[in-house]
């Protein structure tokens, strides 16, 4: 049994809305309502961002109550947030103004609520975001677009000040001057704090404001989380910079609102890590926490004259105990790269800001000189990492395989087309945890680095295989694209001994019939061994194989394994095009032989959902039953 | 019979580098004689970046004889060219100087000979550079291995201004300023025109001086085409900014030392298009270029009491004739857009500084206010593109295919997941021309882009077939990435009709027997058919079949197809891995079918190689010989 949870209804929005008569209030009071639903938001969905969405809170609620222009209506003023984390918040702020569903406060990151990053299927979400660094070019397109239709409406874009990192923002600077693009504000949230820590201390903005006047925009500045200072920078912006494309600096603070989350609170000088970026709180700091909140918001509403906030309570279901065990796949990374960097003196590591994530802090901690921290600024990191290859080191260069196929792409192929050894590790890859939305669910990464010349990709399904993945990476004489899903595994998953690992060689780890199912990686294994209990009731023997090389399969191995089989079919977490069904088809029909197994490649044939993982897998038909039912269908 | 070409050998460079005391004098020497051996190289090559080589040579020969120490030796301070567009003036410094051998200076852009843009086998270029942006990365990458290995060098990289359009760029500052670079000094050759036209008519540079600074980098500027300017410039960098990483802004002049083709005489205020960016002179420009260069280096030897220069003269054999038609395949596809958009008022064209090898000029007169030049900035024009089609407008994106399918990676995807409607079109696409070299050469953007959902690859083998496409991409439903080959077309694809174009169908355009050949564009079909001539004679009947769909098949078309052959291969303008060949493998191994043909793909299989037409087709074996002699064997 889980503590009870507390939110406030959209009719108590209004009711203290209509209350409060001076605006700056006002703007305070629909912040602070926001923050408490934002809590409930996160408490009930296990994570979320809440110390993005508290700095903007302020923001957010000023441009809805005070600067928009019929933001709900067809041709209103736009507004979206392009660092994408505040979403909880965002959502929040639109529930209380009645311009989302309230039943939606219960169903942040589960399927067909609200995705964990805006997604354009969400109203009022104008753009997808999460992957950073879009906004301001994709405002600058709906510019153009409005001109050329004659709208007159403006169009405001938030960023967030890690996210000023990305390279493309500065790219997106000069075309807004050029057109000059008075309908475009953009605010940054400047909290100081990004995923990890300091933003001065992964990758300092140095002087914002120099720097975007030296880009020919008019800047302002103001405290983000005081309604009043707020209100003046809009006026500034709207009086002697009307002309021009500006950005207001707006000072905040991280977790702001409520000291249990705050950065200058809860985060001191010298601390390294900022604990509050994206998972739910513990019990008792949600306790406190929501404490000070109601008692922000009794004391605005006692000032004002109104009554004392309602507040509805749920008790959320608690979650059904998982088979999984609790070491995650990236943590195990981390110390086996410790290990080898310990054996290997050209271990280097690299890192975008994800450090938490990627498994790094061992490493960052005992070999400093060696763990180079590059910011939200993959292209950069991984054009670094080549550099240092061509000086003779081996980088291994880590971010969510989300941003880290795509984003430095080139940058990928360039360092292949020079025969530099990279390790690029993608944590966070294929469509588990599902709760974060399309954005950071990487299943089209296989696709999009396979091609690239003496790149292997390569995704270990438990801790054992993992690290000898590690100690093959430094081995081989080619790079490695090391993907590594960062869910939970599963207890059966977890137990299958790690054979050698040999390239394009995979291994049975359920021995079985003629129906043979190939797959990599703790989800997907983990289901197809369920799968093969569910087809044993109805007498089907199902063979399960782990091929962890998602874009080369040795012709021998596959010959051996293809005459032993009636039909195969290839399972991936991943999109079914581009991955490993392409490259098993491809071997088996380019092998000279009379007969072939019947084939199917299985995969994600659409945008991947957002979810709990059970919902997940079911609408992508890669549960246990779904693929048992699919399974028995090509042995028929 | 072509003009006989002049070359100086490096012994006359050796006569006058010892002969001319005064070190200003002394580089500029070099630097004339290096641009009469860059002219000559172009000539020969018939392509190259003439005016970004001069532009820089004063630059270049005052690095390599003044400021880095023991440049050819291991440890000695290193040099590259991230803008990678002067890699001929590079080439003839270091042949001057002996650093490269003297027979390579009759090679340019030929096979084994030197690349079009630097490529690390190459001695003496430390990175493969011609894919813009990536040079500070890279040079940070290597000041972090030195350090490492305790190596004392100086890391030096030359920068275009066009190329600062990129955001990598300005995702490099901060690390350095970090890190500390004192190491590494930059050097933009700022001379104010890139690919198309001036550089603050396509995305204005701004206060470059101040943006530099912003970032905490220190900044000297030069004239960049006088010698003792230069050294002063360098003075200055060593001495109070000694503790920094430096930018050297150098202002120069885009085809200085020559009139001809300097800026500043050959491209007028007003004038909008730059005519001596990539391609050889002409008969008349080369005459009168020479002329003028060796009449400077009289001048220089004259006043240095040295003996007149001794020039080699060769006449290069004249090119055999082509058969191929004059028109290209961007040019029409320009007109065609131009047309489409004068009947659908949502279609936009984006541009990233390649109006001219787009084939965008006419649209961007006749529809000023419809056409966008973004800039060097890849990521920005397509984030761009997905802002206008959420504004309901129909964004046509260009770019060279190396470029549009990888850098802007994500952002592709990222307009894909919102369902967007985008059109891509990458030309320059495929193998060929293979002169410009692998960073030119798009022959993995089939499988970088592929598996974005949603998103149609189309090849047109003709100019009929390019009509037909652009039609078909306003009409669909789909976003479409329009694969664009630039090379000539030969008269026998060019004859082929155009027939209707269904997504995933193909149609047989010469029939034949049970070996069926499958591909798409005008190389792979010009090829093929002659390689049916080849196998006609040996009584192979050969079917081939254009299939322009690259990442789609439809199932009912290829089973009908399958059924009629023994032997099918697919040959693709791409790495045979993650292109057309693994669609239609996978297709056809998905098809319930006892029977399949016996299947190959042919493709690249190893980076492109830079050289003539033939040279690149022979070396990939996709040339007709080689093509007939692997189906012959896959018939047998």
């Amino acid at each position: 049994m889980t503590d009870p949870l507390q939110w406030v209804e959209a009719s108590e929005f209004a009711r203290v809305r209509d209350g409060v008569a001076d605006p700056g209030d006002r703007v305070r009071a629909v912040a602070t309502l926001s923050r408490i639903n934002t809590l409930y938001m996160v408490m009930r969905a296990g994570s979320g961002h809440l110390g993005s969405s508290f700095s903007a809170a302020d923001l957010v609620s000023h441009l809805y109550l005070r600067e928009l222009r019929r933001p709900f209506e067809d041709g209103g003023d736009v507004y979206f947030s392009s660092k994408g984390h505040d979403a909880p918040g965002l959502y929040a702020t639109l529930i209380g103004l009645g311009a989302l569903p309230e039943a939606d406060v219960h169903r942040l990151r589960r399927i067909d609520g609200l995705p964990g990053h805006p997604d354009v299927r969400t109203p009022h979400m104008p753009f997808n975001t999460g992957s950073l660094g879009m906004g301001i070019s994709k405002a600058k397109g709906l510019v153009l677009a409005d001109r050329r239709a004659g709208r007159d409406r403006r169009v405001y874009v938030l960023l967030g000040d890690g996210e000023l990192q990305e390279g493309q923002n500065w790219e997106a600077l000069a075309g807004a001057v050029r057109h000059g693009m008075r309908e475009l504000t953009v605010i940054v949230d400047h909290n100081k704090i990004q995923s990890d820590t300091w933003v001065r201390d992964v990758s300092d903005l140095g002087d914002l404001e120099a720097k975007f006047r030296a880009f020919g925009w008019g800047v302002v500045r103001c405290d983000g989380n005081d309604p009043a200072d707020i209100e003046a920078a809009f006026r500034k912006r709207a009086g002697g910079l009307a002309g021009l494309p500006v950005v207001i600096i707006a000072d905040t603070v991280k977790g702001a609102g409520c000291a249990t989350f705050a950065a200058t609170t809860s985060m001191r000088e010298g601390d390294t890590l900022y604990r509050f970026h994206s998972g739910a709180p513990s019990a008792a700091d949600h306790r406190s926490a929501r404490a000070e909140l109601l008692d922000a918001a009794a004391t605005l509403l006692r000032r004002h004259g109104l009554d004392p906030l309602r507040l509805r309570e749920e008790t959320p279901p608690a979650p059904a105990p998982a088979d999984t065990v609790p070491t995650r796949l990236p943590q195990v990374y981390g110390e086996a790269l410790l290990d080898l960097a310990r054996r290997d003196a050209r271990v280097m590591a690299l890192d975008a800001d994800l450090v938490l994530d990627t498994g790094l802090i061992p490493f960052a901690a005992a070999l400093p000189e060696r763990f180079i921290e590059c910011g939200i600024a993959e292209q950069d990191m991984v054009s670094v990492a080549g550099g240092m290859a061509a000086g003779g080191l081996l980088p291994f260069v880590h971010s969510f395989s989300c941003f880290l196929h795509a984003r430095p792409n080139e940058q990928i192929y360039n360092n292949a087309s020079e025969g530099r050894r990279v390790v690029y590790v993608g944590s966070l890859a294929g469509l588990l945890p599902a709760a974060p939305g399309h954005s950071h669910q990487a299943v089209r990464d296989v696709s999009a680095v396979g091609g690239v010349p003496g790149l292997l990709v390569l995704e270990p399904a438990n801790a054992a295989e993992v690290r000898a993945a590690v100690d093959l990476c430094a081995a081989l004489p080619d790079s490695v694209y090391l993907r590594l899903v960062s869910a939970p595994v599963r207890a059966a998953v977890d137990a299958l001994p790690a054979g050698p690992l040999e390239v394009g060689w995979g291994r049975t780890v359920r021995p079985g019939g003629r129906t043979v199912a190939v797959g990599a990686g703790p989800v997907v294994l983990a289901q197809l061994l369920a799968a093969a209990d569910l087809l044993a009731a109805d007498g089907i023997d199902l063979t399960v194989v782990n091929l962890p090389w998602l874009n080369r399969v040795d012709p021998q191995w596959l010959g051996a394994l293809a005459d032993a089989a009636d039909a195969l079919a290839v399972v991936e977490n991943h999109y079914t095009h581009g991955g490993q069904a392409d490259t098993v088809a491809r071997a088996l029909l380019e092998r000279p032989a009379d007969r072939r197994p019947r084939f199917r490649g299985i995969g994600l044939t659409a945008l991947p959902r957002c979810g709990t993982e059970a919902e997940a897998l079911a609408a992508h038909g890669l549960d246990a039953p779904t693929l048992a039912t699919a399974l028995r269908s090509l042995t028929a």
